[in-house]
């Protein structure tokens, strides 16, 4: 029998990942540097599915101003089919109006001429400043480059994970191997993580031969766990992106059990690598919230919870404070019993029935990962997991400092 | 004619306010040092209306978590009366279950004894540190002191301005003086500001002659532009309250509108007041939305900026990241055409039909005041403004340390 493996790079002791989204049979990638980021690093990848098969589903921001290429990205993916994914860092190509647009549109047509395929079977993603256009120049010879460079090993793929970042200190690739097929992905984001999606981007790409319906479905119960409960400091970007390409290379159909739980394992080591590269994180917080009449009001209420910066400073402080999270979860829309509260830190009762529990000041906060349980004493069946982090100094520090 | 005259003691070049609480006339107020505050600075204070008249009105926290003496005070002010409220700081005697509520209801009546008043007449508010019980002992000595230490002259008053403070770094009182009546306010409120209150205490005392009707209507309309529209980190308290007492001790009826005004000014002074002592303040931002449906989604709008940490870490670093006010305020629950948003910073148009305009990098943020004009582009006639803060190093510096 086949034991699955899970790789995640920054989990110490696992083994690195590095070419994971080429590792599936059948897929290339291509990284430059374009000159679009002032820092001189790579920012331009193009990832491409060689086939036979194109299928392809995604998820795409809620935020209602959203970026050109999101915009040309959400026409490709309508069919449910993509060939390749073209991706720029240093420039979200977001809020740059009629010629935003044309830019985005202009990348698209002269990666699929020089691909060889029709504009509309491939995705554009960008990521970095909003408000600037698009130095249209470099991503024109960024683009000839990256269609001359194309490889499927592993170097070729973890240059096109580096060439993504933004903030982000370490590449992010996740593998899954099974028997006979495999799911690899790059993805980035390490701020402005929020609401429906975690400021991201992701490219997911398998081998298996997986139905669109099968595909999407996978997909939305993946993110609806993992990404869409990633919770840095409640902003959703303009260009959240998450594309997953299916070619079948591998002549395997797995059941959609096999494929939910693949791309469950993938979306989950990601969305673990970018709580744990978040700007200016030194805790990885975790909140469960239950005793609450369903799992929307719970999660509502893990949220309000995460996005207070009271008690993301506490948590920085690694300051058992745990009145402010009865403070901010009073204000939740969910349903709860205010004398009936009750709080967990690290497993250790902090308060009971809405009051203090003995010894709650003294509980040992200072170690990296907090675990905080609420029961919210209505009683009902709801329950939701919401990952975030502390809010620090240096939270501050990168986001006053670089205009992104 | 009388020119009616407001003293803000935080606005360069006006005279100061001391004693603001006691200048209407019949009221009196004591403070104390109980030994509540770890720091030993004083700690309890009272506020006694002398009469002849006892109308009352009262604002509370909408946070479903809310503190003992909220409970006990909102039974006081159910039939629009009010003879004293007892303040004490360091602990907000919030989240301490049955034991909490006993402990309110026990300070209440010892007061009143010690006032001759029936225990339903007098309002109790507390303040600091959620989950620890009050320390009665000196609560009860506390008030024993406070009873005979009652006094009419400045220097009561802003003792007692003094007691109620929290990590405010000024005193915060409010005065407004018209022909032969007048309104005078304590405050304290630095941080955990937003939605429905600010995180406060306020008492306002009048020696006007004001009906329960008039006096609720005019609380209600200041405190919907004013308290409940200043947002330092979008999180509510368990203790805020705002109590107002007219005596009519002047003589005088003043109509409607002059009540509005005076108690709008009054409020406008303390939100404006609180915002310039805001935990960690470094910039005043005042954020302003049109061009939406109606006010309440121009409000939903405003708030959703000015609560999101990119937005505010970029004000903090003078950056004028316009970017960031599209990307918070496209999640915002508004009526919006995302292809037409305009931004102005200071006055200057940054961002015209969602995109940048000439010079938008170039404008200077670099003054404490930052305002920020938001038209979603939509054409409606909502409008409405929200006065937040930047979120700066310090901020985090005090939240991470600060038991609280």
């Amino acid at each position: 029998m086949h034991i699955p493996t899970i790789h995640t790079p920054l989990i110490e002791g696992e083994p690195m990942t590095a070419g994971a989204v080429t590792t599936p049979k059948g897929f290339s990638a291509a990284a430059t540097t374009a000159g679009i980021k002032p820092s001189g690093n790579p920012d331009m990848a193009l990832v491409v599915n060689e086939g036979p098969e194109f299928t392809a589903a995604a998820v795409f921001t809620r935020n209602k101003v959203f970026a050109s290429p999101v915009k040309i990205s959400r026409e490709v993916l309508a069919d449910g089919q993509c060939k390749a994914v073209l991706f720029n860092s240093g420039n979200a190509n977001a809020c740059n109006g009629a010629q935003g647009d044309a830019d985005a549109r202009e990348a698209q047509e002269l990666a699929a001429e020089r691909l060889g395929l029709e504009a509309n079977d491939v995705a554009v993603c960008s990521t970095g400043l909003i408000g600037e256009l698009l130095p249209m120049d470099k991503v024109r010879a960024g683009i000839d480059t990256l269609a001359r460079g194309l490889g499927s090993d592993a170097a070729h793929g973890s240059a096109a994970a580096e060439a993504i970042m933004t903030t982000d200190t370490v590449t992010k690739e996740a593998l899954v191997e099974r028997d006979g097929w495999a799911v690899g992905a790059i993805g980035k984001g390490v701020g402005m993580m929020a609401p429906s999606l975690a400021t991201m981007l992701v490219a997911v790409t398998t081998d298996a031969s997986i139905s669109n319906e099968a595909l999407e479905e996978a997909l939305r119960k993946a993110t609806a766990v993992t990404f869409n409960t990633l919770d840095i400091d409640g902003a959703t970007s303009t260009n959240d992106t998450v594309i997953v390409m299916a070619n079948g290379a591998s002549g395997i159909t797995p059941s959609q059990d096999e494929v939910d739980e693949a791309l469950l394992s993938i979306c989950e080591s990601l969305a673990k690598q970018m709580q744990t590269d978040a700007e200016g994180v030194t805790k990885r917080v975790t909140i469960s919230v239950r005793g609450t009449a369903d799992d929307a009001q719970a999660l509502e209420a893990a949220r309000t919870i995460g996005r207070d910066n009271l008690f993301k400073c506490a948590m920085f402080g690694s300051d058992p404070n745990w009145g402010r999270v009865l403070a901010a979860v009073g204000m939740a829309d969910a349903e709860m019993n205010p004398e009936k509260i009750s709080v967990r830190f690290n497993g250790q009762p902090v308060c009971v029935d809405s009051a203090g529990a003995p010894g709650a000041r003294e509980v040992d906060l200072s170690g990296v990962d907090i675990d905080v349980d609420v029961d919210l004493g209505a009683g009902g069946p709801g329950v939701a997991t919401v990952r975030t982090t502390d809010l620090s100094h240096a939270y501050v520090e990168i986001n006053s400092a670089y205009s992104s």
